[in-house]
């Protein structure tokens, strides 16, 4: 098992938190996703060690950035 | 054919534009639904004036409020 953090922008209401919990949970692997979205981080457990690219991809694709 | 301007307030992002432009789109003769986000103006065309308590409780519904 592996916990990740990553620091979403973008996020403005519980809409967002809501596609980017979608986005991010369809990643292979993925057990749970947990978004803050006061602070923008978004906490995410998995089977193995997630792939940063993935990741950004699947924030862009839920339509927000990953803080770089 | 009737239209009227409301104001919103608490929308922050284009899925709230979304979800109160399908809660006020089921009012009963609404035609047609324009929401300004920057401004929370949404302007509504419909058959016949509608009732304020109808397009108070569609907006309530999308979880935003109509400006008093």
């Amino acid at each position: 098992m592996s916990q990740s953090t990553y620091t979403v922008e973008g996020m403005t209401c519980s809409h967002c938190v809501s596609s980017v919990t979608e986005e991010v949970g369809q990643i292979a692997g993925v057990q749970n996703v947990d978004v803050d979205l006061a602070t923008g981080k978004v906490t995410v457990t998995s089977d193995t060690d997630l792939s940063i690219d993935d990741v950004r991809a699947a924030v862009t694709e839920a339509g927000y950035q990953l803080a770089s």
